[in-house]
């Protein structure tokens, strides 16, 4: 596959001022966490939607579109209205209705149809064949990486000299645009759900490969295939996956609440199951989300 | 009353690296969060605490006593594990299953006596007179004041020119302690439920006086009369009381939740409920607890 330049300065550059300069806080010695799970619409998405929506303008008229009830589209509403663009989100006719509900706060056209998330993909690219509307990418477009990377621009300058980054893994573009601004500087860990192992898989095999996916991530981590650009990085810079069990990602949440006060959904509580102290590292764990439901904790 | 010397700096000094350095984070142009509710224990308290029990460290064999269930037990619990002392935390007979076994799980030996808190505090002072015992109040003492002080140096150094700082008033350490550290700085504004109205209270009448207490935030925000302390400095430096109603707290609490993915306790809420937009101010609001049930928000 061809070399996607990330161009990270540029998308801080046109970031700046909208978004929230999300926190680190030191836990011990060695250790921060980002938390990143303040941002807008409560994930990481809403730096890689914002970019790519904003890199778009000069055909804003035509407006947005992209396939995802879950946090992607949450962040791809988010930043279409900000930047005062329609947006059309295609999401299967059995997308809960709470999700539907709150894209349509955002301002969001919601286009229900077909009975699975494939379905909705392929009407939405079809949509924008017809408009030449903005195509959002839940994770494997240059923009949405650059997007993601600024959150690791923004701890270069949080934390004094990281050697380690820990995000979760789902398609893999926070990961490939965190290590790719930190590179040369940290080493960055992948951390995913054995159920869902996409960036294990895709060093496995050599290339990004399908994985079945369940278990109690998936509304965030459930990607079942790996970006393209996410595996680019990843063999570029030496990503190392690390996996988790559900039971580690449970009681890492529960243990976040318990000693931090701080309650984010199963995906963000992966990074922190998958740290594992280790001597001399100066370690920075990613919290990137929060769309859960406090009473189920 | 005699004034009492608050030693916010030398608070600091004997806290340092034991707290957290909780974070802040600009949420509007003019307006941060002091995310003080990510400290140890899940609240503030642990700053009075622990600079009380560590000021009190010459007489440490004697051990800590202090009259209380809620935060301030939890806060002096912690305190005294850190600093190797033992202590016994008094509670009325009624006190609630699940913060005696936290108590204990902090490694305190609980007392439980009596019907209410009078009777437990009564306990506890006849304990100290007895025994020599590091006595810690919830609020009232230059200690555990200047200890909380120390968030407002924090914030000093944490925003650039902080003109106001709204905090929760319960007994009014939190409030006195801020007051203190930002005098000639910041203005600060104690929020206090219609319910628990100390600081209201206090001003109208020229003295600290008893109010009948109850409401949503009692958990946190229960004392029934101001603090001499809080008095003395509220009255000097100009610190204004606002009210707010149950329902404005639930609301508060609430959108803490929906908009940053904060979840806190109904008192620390209550700051937030009582901030009102002021053209060129730059506020910090201070989220000072959450030690709270998730499932019930």
């Amino acid at each position: 596959m061809a070399k996607v330049r990330l161009d990270i300065s540029a998308a801080a550059a046109r970031l700046s001022g909208r978004l929230r300069l999300t926190p680190v806080m030191q836990v011990a010695p060695g250790l921060w966490f980002k938390l990143e799970y303040l941002q807008h619409t409560g994930t990481f998405k809403a730096r890689g939607m914002l970019n790519r929506v904003l890199a778009g303008a000069p055909d804003k008229h035509s407006g947005v579109v992209i396939a995802s009830g879950g946090n992607a589209g949450l962040a791809a509403a988010w930043a279409a209205r900000l930047a005062e663009v329609p947006i059309e989100v295609f999401v299967p006719e059995n997308a809960p209705a709470v999700k539907v509900a709150k894209l349509r706060s955002l301002g969001a056209t919601v286009v229900l149809h077909g009975a699975e998330y494939a379905e909705a993909y392929d009407d939405a690219l079809k949509r924008v064949a017809e408009t030449g509307a903005i195509h959002c990418h839940a994770y494997d477009q240059p923009e949405v990486v650059a997007g993601a990377g600024t959150l690791g621009l923004e701890l270069l300058e949080q934390v004094d000299h990281p050697t380690c980054v820990i995000v979760a893994v789902g398609g893999g573009g926070l990961m490939a645009g965190v290590a790719t601004a930190v590179e040369g500087q940290a080493t960055v860990i992948g951390v995913e759900p054995y159920h869902a192992p996409t960036l294990h898989a895709a060093l496995d095999a050599g290339w990004p490969v399908d994985v079945k996916v369940d278990g109690i991530a998936t509304d965030s981590l459930g990607a079942r295939r790996l970006g393209d650009i996410a595996f680019d990085v990843a063999t570029r810079t030496g990503v190392r996956s690390v996996l988790v069990s559900d039971d580690d990602i449970v009681a890492a949440r529960r243990e976040l609440w318990e000693k931090y006060r701080i309650l984010v959904e199963h995906g963000a509580a992966a990074a922190y199951a998958g740290y594992g102290e280790t001597q001399g590292e100066r370690t920075v764990i990613v919290l990137c989300g929060a769309n859960t439901d406090p009473a189920h904790s």
